[in-house]
């Protein structure tokens, strides 16, 4: 097989013969092969461990057919590093047993080291681009300074916000101090995996759709363009064509334009915007990054297949077209459903892209 | 006191010296009078007992000083006079210990009969409104037929939706079926609640905004729209001017077009929506309902205060303006900071509507 950059062509917004697909969470639950590499390890242990990482970050690549391999991680483990007490419990997702509730805690955290922190990530990053080197390209990935902020506050994951939003609105000197250190470690962390290889990366703002534009545009957007402009800036000087952003304000429906203004390369939408009004919303110096609703892999193929193009017919031609799931996939999803997707991508955007050509 | 009909009125788009606002979930576990009647009976008990069901609605009238009453009771009440085995489990809300599965779970429900399954509301609104006849208008309410039927398909509170889509995209005639029983169930229900003295009707379609543009028009729209326009019908026909009728279609920014489509009289929005985007997004047409986030009574006095008036300010002084909470009052938010909010409404939209007159 041919090396398969079209993905990476995409995120740069260059013309490809058809659209590349990935899935949020491809390497995951839905897999048995990752099962079975689960019940024998830790959640955490896993993102610990450079081998098993990179065992798994392959296996939707070699089994379901996606253009790109995303580093099996998660947004939190840089915690640890920050002296947050980080934990996967069984079942249950993450839970910080020191959650930040006051202006002292806020000052007790320190921004990770990424290499002291996280070095095992750029041990991963090193060994997948070795093996991925006759593949597909590699995206790494973090999380944005609102999620990690959330999380460490509620200590948990929630709908609610009351504790991040108290301290947003209530102690605005402290939650500059604390989303400052956040932006920092996300910056430094991203900039590592670049140095190691990374050739894309995602910056998930994956709880953003919990705020409203006010309080993004004056509490939050600062940190996210620092963090994307710096990023942006350490890829441009140190790889050739620099390495581009997918940004993913999950939610953001409202605040697309706050979100652009944030930047990035590629705007990540969600399944609940069409692709016909996101391709109007969203300037054309942005690619876009979507957007099939993950549980349409529970639908009959032909529905499925109907919903495939109608997102393709919405982008059409559109350079920087990148297909994903609007959100993580689901863990009771069939394998050879996401497999039978991705082939439909594949197969419908290249009729689409042909018949755009004559 | 004499009898307070801004609501009403803001509710017809008829002008008003100031703005309306009552909070979604007002009567509620927020309250400590609420909660010393909770510690004594079962949820559905409490909605049951048409007593407590006044009690309980009368509370926030009484000691918060919205400018409506909304009866106490749960979208849910129907489910037990169509089949389903409803229970509210201490502390982990709605379950249906035999949720809809399969074609034949379809074919065993019936539509409810609004005075058989829940002759108690019919009871409770008319006793509110006597007790009402010298406060605020009394509001009634139900769920839309996709909300009712997500709980019914999901047996709980679910962010996932895997049943309830499969049925939709796998079993189209099946959910034509199930949907027509909930859009009947709800129309007998609302055109009960207003024969018994309903002055306002809202229809909450609380998990919409799960739902992809292209999925509320193939699937749902048809159902909601026949919902608000056989309601509307009921009380052109049967009262004086018309039974307003607000339709909250929660999350739904991306599709707020389908939801002015399905109709109503007021559209509800969310917190995630900019007011002065709602301002544009929303025809002339309809009236405005929201859009605080309802963590902002978590804020600061200053904080609160300045997000009220961002909300009126954006409004104006287009009519139709109904003030309110972006989704329901969170269950730890103090009643006083309610208070205050309540009187910063009335406060701020007097003097902006004062000042326009000038």
């Amino acid at each position: 097989m041919p090396y398969n950059d079209l993905f990476l062509r995409a995120a740069r917004l260059e013309p490809t013969e058809r659209t590349p697909v990935w899935m949020m969470r491809q390497a995951g639950r839905y897999m048995p092969e990752y099962r079975a590499i689960r019940e024998k390890h830790g959640f955490l242990d896993m993102c610990r461990n450079p081998e098993l990482a990179v065992e798994i970050t392959l296996q939707p690549v070699d089994l379901i057919g996606v253009d790109a391999a995303i580093l099996f991680s998660d947004i939190l483990v840089s915690f640890t590093g920050m002296g947050l007490d980080l934990e996967f419990a069984k079942g249950e997702g993450p839970v910080i047993h020191n959650p930040v509730r006051s202006t002292a805690d806020v000052d007790k955290l320190i921004a990770a080291d990424p290499y002291e922190a996280t070095g095992y990530v750029m041990e991963a990053i090193k060994l997948l681009r070795r093996e991925l080197a006759n593949k597909v390209p590699l995206i790494g990935f973090a999380g944005a300074p609102f999620t990690l902020a959330s999380y460490a506050i509620e200590g948990h994951g929630t709908r609610d916000y009351e504790y991040t939003k108290a301290l947003m609105w209530g102690e605005t000197a402290a939650w500059d101090r604390l989303l400052t250190k956040f932006a920092d470690t996300t910056i430094a962390y991203l900039n590592a995996q670049i140095d190691a290889g990374a050739q894309v990366v995602q910056l998930f703002d994956s709880w953003i759709g919990y705020i409203a534009p006010r309080d993004y545009q004056r509490y939050i957007l600062p940190y996210t363009t620092r963090v994307i402009s710096e990023v942006k800036a350490h890829g441009d000087a140190t790889v050739e064509g620099g390495v581009p952003l997918i940004h993913f304000p999950n939610g953001a429906t409202s605040m697309l334009d706050l979100a652009m203004q944030a930047g990035g390369d590629v705007i990540g939408i969600d399944w609940r915007l069409d692709m016909r009004a996101a391709v109007n919303m969203i300037d054309a110096r942005f690619g876009i990054q979507g957007n099939i609703d993950p549980v349409a892999l529970f639908a009959p193929d032909d529905i499925l297949e109907s919903m495939v193009v109608e997102i393709l017919e919405a982008v059409g031609t559109r350079p920087g077209h990148i297909f994903n799931l609007g959100h993580g996939i689901h863990k009771t999803s069939d394998p050879e459903k996401a497999k039978a997707m991705i082939q439909m991508v594949h197969h419908h955007s290249d009729r689409i892209r042909s018949r755009s050509a004559e």
